[in-house]
């Protein structure tokens, strides 16, 4: 049994992180963390856990997790994790953090967009969690900086065409919709039902941070700078993300080829459905899954490539991935705890 | 292993099925029968549970059924039930009917608000499979008629409370609200996106077809004529059902001695929740689980009592009471394939 | 041209009210108050109405605005308005108040449920603004308190019946259903989107403050004490109020006889109407109008009467009601600004 | 008094047809047809329509419109469209097409994609009523051929740019994306709510019948063959419709040569809103009106231009648009019955 806690559990992560940690068939949740919420019973965050989780929420405490745990999810706010990683890894105990601290390779990139980094070491030893790319060095990590939801759903499907030369590294344009969980459960106007129920726009057109860690990710898979232009969206639904996403694929490339490229890197992957011609994913195929749908059309005239990935923000693009990576970490079944059948419905 | 078929799985009932048996660790699924859908795999149906299920559905084959399986799951329309419960149950199969040609005692009843019944002999012998009320009689059984979902919701709060002459048999009234998955996959305007979403009110005032259901139960239980005022209205959501009810209390009965009596009734029930004091039901506290909350308020100066129930429509008051059922036909853990955590997200 | 004022134009109730008043043929918008965006164009707050109303915001100053309004909207808190009503009575101008703090005749019941009331004088003179029942009052009112969306939609239904006797006042129940614009644009966990969405319950059950306003013109009505169950539920809209409400009807009265005092009452109201036998109102179809539409039936048996009525909780259950009873006490056409056709889709 | 019908009311067009045509000053309703609904009442089509509208629909008779309008509204399937509106047009009466059937200036294009046209001499004769580009033509025009929805959201944003040669005709893309009511009232699973609800996802991707009406007006505006790449998406709203398009600049291009342009095309148009720098549309701020909003981002380095637009499909994008185009074709005030302040809420 694979002991574990997670830091910051009174999010729409942390509980994912708990319900999955519940069905999980190795492993078993020790302790969770809340700030806000110590001393208070899980269930006082969320009543729909009652009889599954009993836990009460204890402050985060280094000393304390480490008697208790193998590893931590951190689910904190980006700048708090930086603060508690290092703490964790000195007592030895494995750490999985989701929020941006520990996903980049240059930490120049993460202070443009964030501020200045506090465990400039761990960060440089740390292995960005994309578990069907990163699978080996995931294997003897000591800590993952798990992928943010909107980079999951991009780098899937364009890192093989890149890595292999079939679309061009210039011009690529993701058009990103995510649910309003992925904006997370703290408060604002912005979230609120009456603004987002029957709406739908752009947000942060130019602008959004993420937009650095996947930039880094693909520059690295095409061997040469690429620099996407990436705009989210708000969509209505409180889980799902779609990523509609534009290239030009190398002269002479075939709708054929493009398949090859994506069966050889994917036919095996468990959490990775390619999708047959003129089908394509949608938020509520995959939603309460740890799936990565991806359809493709080609136009053979222009050569204009159109990629449509889908996930559940929450789970692929977030506590799933985390369990996902944690199982690679442990060297256990890789699908245990997420290859059950959740509601799509 | 149990070996199961579901017959009619084009519908949510059907597919709620198809995943509750995936997860299942005692039973598995060898057939699925769909006349819209013959010869076709499953996942053209939901292109959600790719990688999940495999079967391609067949046309009903009472024969070929008989040889797969030992247990089948009708989800058909009242009616064709009927029909096909007798040529299964002749094979010596048990059936788990979820139309509503197997619920009654009274067959003038079923007659008056359905149409004349093919079956009698088998509608005598038929167990109603409130799991919480009749566990006995249905270990032994051969054919259940499953609840609907209105009676689920309704039945389970009220039945001790009558039975233990708590509330009076009179003036009962149960305001109900469903998703709109209740009304099935068939098309129809009334359930057309545009005229569900952010609309709401009552429908059926005065003639829904659940109510003689419940009042047979109802009756049953009392121990004298039970007429209760039924109200069902559509909530723009896909899953959830949560019934406001209303009763009267008998001369001098407190608050505490209805707690008393539902935690006798339910406090080892694995799937009910009584709530403490001051806290209610919400749809989205049941959703994607089998529970049926209950929660209550009573007026001590009028000795009106007011109860709120909520289940998942699909779930407890369908395919997961269904299996639940079949749990206790079979004598296995009746919690089997219901207890891990789903999304309430 | 009637001038008016908003003060606390920057909820959904002076969202509305703007609206109406830019719509009215006989009257114009003056000034905006809010204390949150003082100085700031109104469409910061709502960029919809950008090429509709170019105000900006000023804080609240009763001597500017006696010098520019002839009318001021209160659309503020609850004891905020009545530090502001006297100062704006006292400078002649006329108020409407849309806050609970002058709809009270009884200020005991008042101040059990809010706070000490500290316009004691005014409160004794305002007029409960309900259109269709006090119209003869509120002509000549210098102060209206403009009634709740709940007592709205429970009061224009139930007070002919009680009138006239044709129901009992024992046991009245209101099971009732909010869009969440109700609880207001101010931000809280319980407004959320993903806390809201495919979700749907019950709040305050026993003790929302709205019953004191309901019950105290109940009984007014009905010439003894009523004490109406009231039991709010959330529903996942944005806008709109449906109120199913159960009574006892006096022995032999027949539902021609409802039909009959409610043609009486309301047949030459413009804002209410009266559906036909077998039709029930639904929220999507006032939404956008000052319409309250009441439909009933009555159970000959058992004398259990069923009565639905659906309003825009923002329009007939605030703003519209609020610009009709401006419309009542400037002596001009009751119906001007209410009658042009919104958008129920 | 412009005298007007409606032929094929009983859609979501068709309704928001007359409810403009309610509150239009100088325009009046005489007849509705509709095939599945003659000879009963619009509001028995559409409750929220009684008060409002007291026509009773007729089967669709030429002789009789004219008789009794000046310009009737086809608001039918295409093909139909082009059967009726020649003996209309032959009878002397103007006509409005809300179908593709009179939008194409190439018949071939219409029939690549619809069917064989049989009227094609009034095809050749019809202006495409996109009305703040093509304003003096619709002036003398007989009969009118109004943009669709996703059209009229692409064109507007991108006509002047091509026109003046600020963007590249090549490697245009069009990510759009329409609530579910631009799919019609008909029933389908595709329109299901459960099926659409907390859903989303693309749809016809690489031949969406849009596609050829788009590039031939992009075509003559560029003056050069333009191929835009268009995929559309269902967002689970009723209404509205974004479409976020990506461009490459000229060289050189600046973001205030942009705003330059725009302002000098539609600074003075009333139903056109060219945002703030910063400042994106949403669908939640157009909704109920017949504004279309434009914003864009323009990055110096890649030369890379952001476009968003944002409409209500059923306002700008069909009936809004068509009032709009009657309005200019008798000559009376472009905005009336259009500039009213609807609910975005």
């Amino acid at each position: 049994m694979i002991k574990t806690a997670i830091a910051g559990a009174s999010g729409y992560t942390g509980l994912e992180l708990v319900k999955l940690i519940s069905n999980h068939p190795n492993a078993c949740l020790e302790a969770v963390t809340s700030n806000s919420y110590q001393g208070k019973p899980f269930t006082d965050i969320f009543p729909s856990m009652h009889g599954f989780e009993s836990l009460v929420c204890t402050p985060f405490d280094a000393q304390e997790l480490s008697q208790k745990a193998d590893v931590v999810f951190l689910a904190l706010p980006h700048k708090v994790s930086m603060a508690f990683a290092p703490q964790l890894i000195d007592k030895g105990i494995k750490v999985i953090d989701l929020s941006a601290d520990f996903r980049f390779d240059d930490i120049k990139a993460y202070e443009a967009v964030y501020q200045p980094h506090t465990a400039a070491k761990l960060l440089e030893e740390s292995v960005y969690g994309l578990c069907e790319i990163n699978r080996e060095r995931i294997k003897t990590a000591r800590i993952i900086g798990n992928p943010g939801c909107y980079p999951t759903s991009i780098l899937l499907p364009l890192i093989p065409l890149l890595k292999e030369k079939l679309v061009s590294p210039l011009g690529l344009i993701s058009d990103s919709k995510s649910g309003v969980s992925g904006a997370g459960r703290s408060v604002s106007l912005s979230t609120h039902f009456c603004e987002v129920n029957e709406a739908f726009g752009p947000y942060k057109v130019g602008n959004h941070r993420h937009t650095p860690e996947i930039n880094e990710v693909l520059t690295k898979a095409a061997g040469e700078t690429v620099s996407l232009t990436f705009v989210p969206h708000l969509v209505p639904v409180t889980r799902g993300m779609v990523s509609t996403i534009y290239a030009q694929v190398c002269a002479g490339v075939t709708e054929k080829q493009i398949r090859t490229v994506l069966d050889k890197w994917y036919g095996n992957e468990p959490f990775v459905r390619i999708l047959p011609l003129g089908k394509f994913p949608n938020m509520s195929h995959v939603k309460g899954t740890n799936f990565c749908d991806i359809g493709f059309h080609l136009d053979p005239v222009s050569g204009r490539l159109i990629m449509v990935s889908a996930i559940d923000n929450l789970l692929k693009g977030a506590a799933g991935q985390a369990v996902q990576n944690m199982n690679i970490m442990f060297a256990i079944d890789e699908k245990a705890g997420l290859d059950w059948v959740q509601t799509p419905l």
